[in-house]
């Protein structure tokens, strides 16, 4: 089928790619001019056919809000837009309702898979009606892996979204199990073979998983993760799983407690702990190290 | 090849079977007469033409001393205990050194992989020297997966354990992980079909895993989990995990938040939380919860 | 001076009391007949004299917001509304605007202290204009403690409710660490006299703190707390310290721990648990508690 | 009473000049010939009159250890030893049997207090039979503060230095809670004066505390902890008690907490949090800090 897409960075740039290799015939639209096909969102609209289909792929918050009224002038009633990009699932409803106004459908859709899903397909997770979710099915059938699943109707308008933000949520807390489990066997003088161990945990085990798979891959290319720095970004989706999980009252230690690793991870110097470094010389007259060492 | 194995319980008998299948001869002894091949640990050893290698699958602590104490008694120098139950890495030690004074070689073996190994293979993870290691491969290779993969000889004596219980603390997190993102779609009114959002997860998302199969395979059986308590055992490894962080100063955050889970789940009643019922009725008049309620 | 006080349940009765014991003229409104002086907000902008000052204490959230805009149809030029209730830091932002229109001044009083206020005097935390806190000096004055201290003004308009916000964090914390080391020190066998221990402690260690004092007088009239549920709400602040933590990407374990164990306080049963048990049940046939055991 | 007195250092070295000030007269060895009476346990020991009551005051551990087995060679029959370090309870009851076998009392003292004891008085947590805690209540008296309070006889031999790791435990607990809410004051942008705000919480709030007045005056000292790095070591203490807690099944999410973030507080770069970046990299190609940045 036809489909505008907005937004042809890594992610949005990667699923144009697999959809025309399905077939699809996307009209593509980014600021960066070397990427798209259009020179603005309005051209875009202008060459699809009614009804449209667009796919949104671009930061949260601003520039996402930005679009969606852009298309709300641009489309027409009987419209269809996809915000396949990382929106809070609060905001879907606004978006929702701003399109409404103009009788345009809105699909909220989490697209998990990263640079790998081009080829393998992605995992996509829809909110909004079952009208809006068959009339996009062949994008949906095209984006997801070949051999069938990797899709869910989730719900309403933002549960797509809202089990994208969970799935994410579980990846902080899997991701830093398997970084405790490294430092404790690299901590320890009774394990020679730390990467020999993960490897081998691939098969047979219960921890096996994609992401000891990918683990296991940059150890081959850094056994002692020599080149790089402890230092991790979040993306958002952290943040709002655990003031989600706030919201409703779910204790989620370890979907926190990976966040705040990341958090901690970033600092040059924590003044939590100058407090506590404060505190103990303050009643014991332990020694300190002093800022100038 | 020939091998004794001493306890035929759940994992022993699986694996004893597996054994057999792989048309290696065993001779199993196990305090349960209607297992066993053999009336005593003597009987098993006799039966065994040296050099013996000798499997034992009992519980640990007390259960395992007692039984390397007695091989260390029956077995001859050139033979070999491999300790494939869930000793305590510090204990391997103790139990190498045991049989070294009769010239008895020792590896200890951590073997994951539950009641489907028996099928898919374990995965097995040794500590111990090359040549202990060497002379018992072929059981392990009979043990792990057909396809290979799922073996490590993962350092010296104590290290196969070490290993293992950090699989396990890792497991630990991941399942907790699962859980606390199970609970927050639960929790969610936006989320209608939380079952059909994790058996999607299977295929292109970053979460993929076998937890997940077998989180997806326990909501085909009971869609609510209504058949069941939220109540969790641990096994003494994620306890050891634990402990291990703390004695090598590792933070590990996300293993203790899992491990920390499980005892609140086996609990009646809070005797902390009792102390912060009290004080919040001491500051504030706040209403509390009698026990009596 | 002439105080309006809007609310006089347990904290603003207390507050209101106090006040007039230190000789201030309150006028108060409440919906409950019983407790108030004047049958209406109208009534008691009526009853003072310009420029008025009126004391906000109804709950937070919707009660606050209502009283706000009623405040600001009925108030004039120059007078000066303390909300010294428990909003939303964010929420002061938007009730300060409201009543700016009308040329009403606004402060936010976060007030610590608890039943114990009355006789000991509050600890007060206020946010906006130097000029604003100077007019309410009087009543800051007799709400603190007779000897001095208890008072900040913290910044503008929100900096009172966020201190007191974290205020509540650091004492969530603090309970907790209480609560753990009871639980503790409850479950050996080694500590024979564990009201007796608490009590030592409030002199000359360095866990001496009014939160020990409450709790040894808990003790004192139930050694074991049988008569209390381990069962314990959470005020909003709580929640509002994590969120704030995680949107300033500041690491806040402990205070999260806190909540988390207040959350998990309140759950009959756990969903998270019950994820975990359903998969230690697929991958280990472990034994696992059916719901209707 | 007459006291020996081993190990002279900050903390025995004030206990030792409290006592004097008492009127006890103590006899004190140490390895540093500036600060010691006697040139050897064994002369200490002869200055002494039967039966003798000597109290250690050495580095837990192996210093302690050979102390006790010095001691156990030189006592007599109807002698104390008071173990006033910080021993952990499980070596407790082996210094007891070592003493014991030679007709030597053991009670092990936890101390708490710090620098401050030696004005203040200190907070002791006995234990042991209470014949042994009647014979040292002058020395105890002496040592705790002057106007009461500050002593328990927890329980048997261990209690003392039970009890004094969980006091530690809590102290962990409550220092980061006061850490985290002082960073989250000083990451917002809404709060002007956060030496102020904390110094205004020593009046009438719930979290007045000893530990608040020392942070109050760390902060008049060096309002912006400039000159201290986020730096804390660990004393053994918070570790026990984390691993006790895991021993007893107990829930301590605060106090793990609170020793995980001193962990990281030591750690030049994280190794966790470098496979989190190799993760991060290879699944979603996350630009990644390299390591000569």
């Amino acid at each position: 089928m036809q489909l505008g897409m907005i937004g042809l960075g890594k992610m949005g740039g990667n699923m144009a790619a697999r959809l025309r290799d399905k077939g699809h015939d996307v009209v593509g639209f980014d600021f960066d001019p070397d990427l798209r096909d259009v020179g603005s969102v309005a051209e875009l609209v202008e060459r699809l056919e009614a009804p449209r289909t667009v796919w949104l792929m671009v930061p949260s918050g601003g520039p996402t809000r930005s679009s969606v009224r852009e298309l709300a002038e641009l489309l027409e009633p009987g419209d269809l837009v996809i915000e396949g990009g990382n929106s809070h699932y609060v905001d879907d409803r606004e978006h929702a309702d701003t399109l409404k106004e103009r009788g345009v459908e809105y699909l909220d859709a989490g697209v998990s898979g990263g640079v790998w899903g081009r080829e393998n397909g992605y995992g996509i997770m829809v909110g909004g009606s079952a009208e809006g979710v068959e009339r996009a099915r062949p994008v949906f059938d095209a984006l997801t892996p070949d051999n069938g699943g990797g899709f869910v109707h989730a719900g309403g308008v933002g549960a797509g979204h809202f089990v994208k933000m969970v799935h994410n949520g579980i990846e902080y807390g899997m991701m830093q199990a398997f970084a405790e489990g490294y430092e404790l066997m690299a901590a320890s003088d009774v394990v020679d073979d730390v990467p020999g161990t993960l490897a081998s945990w691939r098969e047979g085990t219960v921890v096996r998983s994609w992401l000891l798979d990918l683990l296991v891959r940059a150890l081959d290319e850094d056994p002692e993760l020599e080149r790089l720095r402890g230092y991790a970004q979040d993306s958002g989706e952290g943040r709002w799983t655990v003031q989600a999980a706030v919201d409703h009252a779910v204790p989620a230690p370890v979907m926190t407690a990976a966040l705040y690793a990341r958090f901690a991870s970033r600092q040059e110097d924590s003044p939590a702990m100058k407090v506590v470094a404060a505190l103990r010389n303050q009643f014991g007259g332990h020694a300190v190290a002093q800022a100038d060492e």
